[in-house]
C-alpha cells in the first residue's frame, strides 16, 4: 500500500503544483479506487473567486458527480495537506472512511505566509465530534507537501 | 431585526420548499447585506449527483461569485436548518460571522425520516473548536422550518 499512497498523492502534488502555476493556492486532491485516479482536483478558489472552490471540495463533488452516485465508502482521498472543515465535511458528506495525507495544517502553520488557522481543529477532532469512523493515514510524501506551502506565490488566505 | 430576520428565513423557507417540489432535500439560504437578499439557494445533491451541493455551500458559492470578493464579514446568512459541518465549513471560509437558525438538527432528528446523524455536533461545538467568534441566532420561524423536514418527500440521507 505504501508505493500505492506514494503514487496517488505525487498526482495530487503535481495538481497543487499545476495550480500554483496559475496563480491558485497550491492545494491538491485526488480521489482513488482500486488503486486508480477516480478524478484529481486542484483549488479554483482564485480564478473562480469562489470561497467553496478548495481542491478537496471540488473531487469530492467531481468523484460523485463521475461515479454517479453520492457516497463512496470504497474510494480514497489522497490531500497535499489536512483539509480545512468544510473540505472534511464534504469527505465525510461523501461518505469516504479513508484520509490520505501529506502535510499537516500544523506543519504549514508554521510557515510565514499562512495566514489562517483554525485553532486546534484536526481531522482527528473532528471525526470524533461527529462520530465518524475515519481511517487517517499520515506521513506520505510529507516533505515534497510541505515544501508546497513554502514556496507559494499566493499568500495563503481565505 | 426580529422583522428582518423573519422576512429573510421566510425566502430560504420558499427555496427549500421549491427545492423539495422538484425531488430535492427541503434545505434552503439566504445570504444578506444590508437587510437585501444577495443570493438564495436551495440543495441540488440529488438532480446534480454532487454531495456537496448543499443549499448552504451553494450559498455561500454564488455569494462569494456575485459580489466578487471571497470574504463577506458584512453578510448575515439565513439557514433552515443547522448547517451541517460542511456547510458551516463553507461559511467559515466564507469569512461570515452572523448565522440565523430556523431548525437545529436536535429537533429534526426526531422525526422518522432523518437518517444522518453527526452525533454530538452542534454549529457552537464547531465554532468553539475552530476559534470562530461565530454570532448564533436562532428560533426565527422554527415551527415552519421543522415542519419542512416533517413532510420531506426525499428521505434526508447523504
Amino acid at each position: 500500500m505504501a508505493a500505492e499512497h506514494d503514487r496517488l498523492m505525487a498526482i495530487a502534488i503535481e495538481e497543487a503544483r499545476a495550480g500554483a502555476a496559475q496563480g491558485e493556492q497550491p492545494f491538491g486532491a485526488v480521489v482513488a479506487l482500486n488503486g486508480e485516479v477516480v478524478v484529481r482536483s486542484r483549488s479554483l478558489k482564485v480564478s473562480a473567486c469562489d470561497a467553496t472552490a478548495h481542491s478537496e471540495t471540488l473531487a469530492v463533488k467531481y468523484a460523485t458527480q463521475k461515479l454517479g452516485r453520492r457516497t463512496l465508502p470504497d474510494c480514497t482521498f489522497y490531500a497535499t495537506c489536512e483539509p480545512c472543515p468544510m473540505c472534511l465535511g464534504a469527505i465525510l458528506n461523501g461518505g469516504i472512511n479513508t484520509l490520505v495525507l501529506g502535510a499537516r495544517n500544523r506543519d504549514i502553520k508554521q510557515l510565514a505566509k499562512i495566514a489562517f488557522n483554525f485553532n486546534d481543529y484536526t481531522v482527528e477532532r473532528f471525526a470524533e465530534m461527529t462520530g465518524w469512523d475515519l481511517k487517517v493515514i499520515e506521513g506520505v510524501r510529507t516533505p515534497e507537501c510541505i515544501e508546497l506551502y513554502a514556496t507559494a506565490a499566493v499568500e495563503l488566505t481565505r
